[in-house]
């Protein structure tokens, strides 16, 4: 790769902004080829509304759980400042809790973006949505319903997601449904949505208003973490290697990978 | 990649017009894959206007705040000049008030980039303004609703966008609203286009003249400003690093990198 | 491969997250293979339920029992720790008792990633459970099972999960079995999903609080067991092969391998 290339993918890899898009995509192909296999309305009375909550609340969760459990820095910093069984090693400092809950909120931030991108894109779609409110569709104002006792209209209502179970007579009030079940799944997504992004406006403004560091301070402390857990891991890759090597020398009587070995040791059965 | 190519892709990624085509065109091509799959105008009353109108505004209303959120200079500047929880840490001048403004104006022209043309796409293709529109559309003049009551007249133009539902008798009736419709839609289009043609041109007359910068100067100051991001960031990029160096040195007893390592330490528990 | 390529990929190869995806995506890939060649419900009475087991449980066995017994560091510690026969060479420490713990924890953490995969894969497929469960639905309330006999019944039951045998004024009564069925095996999906997704948030919390070294100090042991582990073999690698390039000098009068080999020696019979 030229230099230039280099560099785009370096910037590319630490902004924020074009990871939190590969997630959303991801996320997003994802549902469709998800819903696509396995998504099938079970069209009974009592079971549509568990399994289209089921198809879109429990994936949205698990995302959320999984984007936190991912970040080793949630795991550093809960266990720096939650832990109660850990010893207590130092003092913290005012400072210090207020960077700590800057960098809890950048890390909800990250791990939001994968269930609300679920939750949008399957409202969006409607067809979970189709499913869960199929049996709660109010339908006394269709003149067709009139003579139906209770609970055959339950059966038919809960059939209305699968096409093929509705009578004839009831094909465009299943369609007229279907529209309004549509109709407020979509609606439903773009309120989703539109709350998001107030959310996300105006707890970035407060983060931005109310960070302890000036801008520039906080670019500089961002990139600080990011430099000090790479040098450290290369130092302690190093450390690490040198202190093997020095002990399978004392093992062994050469350094491994060395080219002119002179003299070797066979090493006695204590040594082991 | 060869220099000549090099040096175009690095021009082209400081030139404003070609990353504002790039989002105009990402925006369109989104916008059809977007309603091809999701648009399905409800044709119920009482909700056609809402459905056209969150399709229409929502996304535009998105687009709009993401253009302002991505640019990090935003937030830099709202700090600044905006945060009263943020200490006042210096005296702003005329000249900085007015550059800052510069500034706004330059960040909203990209910003507005993404909503318009969304706006634009969307009338000049006319669905969802023909949804949203549906209910509203006068047919007095139409001898076929003289016998229809209030209430059934509503929902025959609701039901207008959805072509099954109109009767047969209505077809033409339809035919002219539609019509009608991606009329007016696409004559909003080009309105927009031109008003927001104007006010581009206007506003960079004004900026241009009554800049407090001499356009040499202007030129001069925004590369100024392009190139103190950059070498801050290099620069900080080093100090980071050497602070870390340091520290790493202290904890293993030498300096990461460093190919003849003489004595390395054997950092005790209370050092970690 | 370009450096920056390089560094991703090993830093991938050692992220933990990274081959837990590979083996649950490459277990997901190999269960739908397997089950589209081979899975084929016998559809007879008392047959469907232990075929059915089989093909969802013993292959989740098979990747648990292969989880553990394809890591070496699984036999090592189970010699050092576990085996009586095995004399007692020296004493282990409380501390060490606690890190031998913690790598059974991520052991047995990455060694049940495939038997779960599989199990939620299948379920949330639902043919297994189809299959098994056919014979075991009830169908009192349909009124075309009224005039059927108890073992003509069975045997139409244990043969919906194939299309061909079901008469033909009972293929309704298949599909919404079918319906059925589905729904069970995906809730149970479901639920399987969310106890092992909080079963690990809890273990990895309990883990990470709890753990006898600070997080890194932690990442530290863990990345100087992994080199050690691999300078040791390349070590073992290059001694074994010097001590027995010595042994072939002194036999052969020549080393093996060199170009130049100026004199050769004539083994003697007692030399072999």
């Amino acid at each position: 790769m030229s230099p230039t290339l280099n560099n785009i993918a370096s910037s590319l890899q630490r902004s924020g902004t074009f990871i939190n898009a590969l997630i959303a995509a991801s996320t997003i192909g994802g549902q469709q080829l998800f819903s696509s296999f396995t998504f099938k309305c079970p069209c009974q009375v009592g079971k549509n509304f568990y399994y289209g909550s089921a198809f879109l609340l429990i994936p949205a969760l698990l995302l959320l759980v999984a984007g936190y459990a991912l970040r080793s820095q949630m795991w550093t910093m809960s266990r720096e400042y939650c832990c109660s069984c850990a010893p207590p090693r130092r003092r913290i400092s005012l400072l210090e809790r207020k960077l700590a809950c800057l960098r809890f909120f950048s890390i909800t931030g990250r791990a939001l973006v994968a269930p609300l991108t679920w939750l949008a894109a399957t409202l969006l779609t409607g067809t979970y949505y189709e499913c869960a409110a199929s049996e709660f569709a109010s339908v006394d104002h269709y003149a067709v319903f009139d003579n139906v006792s209770a609970s055959r209209r339950e059966q038919i209502l809960a059939g209305f997601p699968c096409c093929k179970s509705t009578p004839s007579d009831m094909i465009q009030v299943r369609d007229e449904v279907a529209l309004l079940h549509r109709y407020q799944s979509q609606m439903l997504g773009w309120i989703l949505i539109t709350l998001a992004t107030v959310a996300i406006l105006v707890s970035r403004c407060l983060a931005t208003c109310c960070s302890p560091l000036p801008s520039r301070q906080h670019w500089y402390w961002t990139n600080h973490l990011h430099n000090e857990r790479e040098l450290f891991e290369q130092a302690a890759e190093q450390h690490s290697r040198l202190l093997i090597t020095k002990r399978i020398q004392k093992l062994f009587g050469f350094i491994p990978g060395k080219e002119d070995v002179k003299r070797i040791r066979i090493p006695s059965c204590q040594d082991w």
